[in-house]
């Protein structure tokens, strides 16, 4: 995409806080990038995008999103290649989703020249943040919350459209296990589930410590209405591969359209990988794991990118994976990643450049 | 309840803003009260409560509240009599709910000396906000809110316990009519309806709005699964009078446990009013409105106190509610409000008076 002439209101920091990373023993979340960008929604449109230094917002205490939870967020990540070159993988993919989540919350739509004039922007500024090599990446939270004052449950006037950025190595650092929710869920049939509406989360935070109590870092959720079907984990969309079939959720109202999910199963096809998107009961799972038909289970998201699963519990008992050589999930992994770090063709037109007039 | 000796830091406001209001043309939730109460939880316990002056927070862009949507509320009403004597109804049951909300969104529960410590200092000092009258009320909303910085899918480790007042009126100043929700869903089985989720509300407003635009005030929701179960009306719940007879949908991990509902039910079976509480189905509901024996409905919180529904809209049909004498909901709402101000026996032990020191 071209740069277009979106005005910007752009304050410089004035000094740098990047030589106060520890890069070696990086704390996910812990370190900001220098800048934000800021967007104001009031009087039923959205003010000039502003670029200033990171720091605390003023707000108050009547603020809607504390009270109502119109939030909504997105998460992305830049890389660095080994020439220095800045890329984005499928940005408008997160752009689209934010509005779709946007809609389901009632909340304003952003422009899409105003996302892309702001990021590339912020992240020019802040190029230095990004470092090179595998694994690393600059993971970016585009997100909005409503901003108007106020105690009677209605949606608000008036929003924030926010990106902060912060450096980021792998998000799972090793295999997980699981368990498959069988009491509690995540999302309703006609509720928002499908959306990155931020109660989604706060509301798997409880299963999930239950689950970690257990020993399962992770839930897998089912659905609600009978917890017979596995759909996606929270902060993954969820892969199973039985012999050499590798199966996943269709993506409905409850279970996020991940962009890592659908990139696997575009990469996963081209190669000529057997995929069956479908629904998957629970007992097929345990089927599977008995008979030894199942070989690999794995996460996906652009936080995790591809996070292996160990085993999973599901009615107390437990079920282990077997070590498979040539796993999809790593096959898969590398293919993902050499496309986002710009090490091989982008034969789906995936990469998006940043231009760092350098 | 005596009061504790619970250590608060009170630090009181230079002036007050009470003389801004107009209480004639009320605004609810556009004046809050004078003083605020505040307070931290860190390193795995709740600091002191601090009474201050209402005012904006300063919170990081990456606080938790914005992206996870750890925040959960409660709403409470203090009525003045015509002696002057300030009122709570049943502020055992709001402090006993916020706790299940915390617990079920992965949040600390709050001391419950330190609720009503703080919560009757905080009334003391804004005592001359609350009006005597019908209808008028100081509104009171305790919240609490993640505020832990982080970008990663999981539990904050610090949190606000805040209280905010604001004056009120009746929040429904006439009958409303309602939608029957066919589609969307409010909650699922094993999920947070119960709780006073932040974005439990957040969720329902394009719903919402969609029946707005057909000239429906409010969504009567239904059982995510069949959507043939009638639930509650996301900021009431509901009751539905057939004959005689008053029906109201059990609580459950769906359905908020409403104080004024259970309120409502005591009174209505005091006076010797037939109530059940069941599931009541989509179907019954049209059959009771089609053969006439479907008097009334009516939805029941606390910001809303009673409000009469005049028709409901269900599969493209409107039904319209007879006018009935001696409705029940206005019975109960004199009964209701005649405790909650003072004007009649206490025969179950509801209200609870704020000591003013005068």
């Amino acid at each position: 995409m071209q740069t277009k002439k979106i005005p910007l209101d752009i304050t410089k920091a004035t000094t740098s806080r990047l030589a106060e990373v520890d890069f070696d023993n990086l704390v996910f979340g812990k370190y900001y990038t220098d800048h934000m960008m800021v967007c104001d929604y009031e009087n039923g449109k959205w003010n000039t995008p502003k670029i200033m230094p990171y720091g605390p917002l003023s707000v108050e205490p009547s603020c809607k999103a504390f009270h109502y939870g119109q939030a909504i967020f997105e998460g992305m990540k830049a890389f660095k290649d080994e020439n220095g070159k800045v890329w984005l993988f499928r940005p408008e993919e997160n752009f689209n989703r934010a509005n779709i989540s946007c809609k389901r919350m009632a909340m304003p739509e952003f422009p899409k020249e105003y996302f892309f004039e702001a990021l590339e922007t912020l992240l020019k500024l802040d190029e230095a943040w990004i470092k090179a090599g595998d694994g690393n990446s600059l993971y970016i939270r585009p997100f909005v919350i409503a901003t108007e004052n106020g105690v009677s449950a209605s949606p608000s006037s008036a929003y924030k459209f926010m990106i902060i950025c912060c450096p980021a190595k792998a998000y799972y650092s090793s295999p997980v296990k699981v368990t498959i929710a069988q009491k509690y869920s995540r999302s309703a049939d006609g509720g928002v589930g499908y959306a990155k509406a931020a109660g989604n989360y706060g509301a798997s935070f409880y299963p999930t410590n239950l689950a970690k109590e257990k020993g399962y870092q992770q839930v897998i959720w089912t659905d609600a209405s009978t917890h017979q079907y596995l759909e996606e984990a929270g902060t993954m969309n969820v892969f199973f591969r039985i012999n050499n079939t590798l199966i996943t959720a269709p993506t409905s109202d409850r279970i996020l359209d991940g962009i890592t999910r659908k990139s696997l199963i575009k990469l996963a096809q081209d190669q000529g990988l057997q995929v069956e998107i479908r629904r998957i009961t629970v007992s097929e799972l345990v089927d599977a794991a008995k008979n030894g038909s199942l070989k690999e289970m794995f996460g996906a998201g652009t936080a995790a990118t591809i996070a292996p699963i160990e085993g999973f519990e599901y009615n107390g008992d437990y079920y282990e994976l077997p070590e498979v050589k040539d796993a999809y999930s790593q096959y898969l992994k590398k293919s993902l990643q050499d496309i986002q770090y710009n090490r091989a063709e982008d034969k789906f037109g995936w990469r998006y450049e940043i231009q760092l007039d350098k």
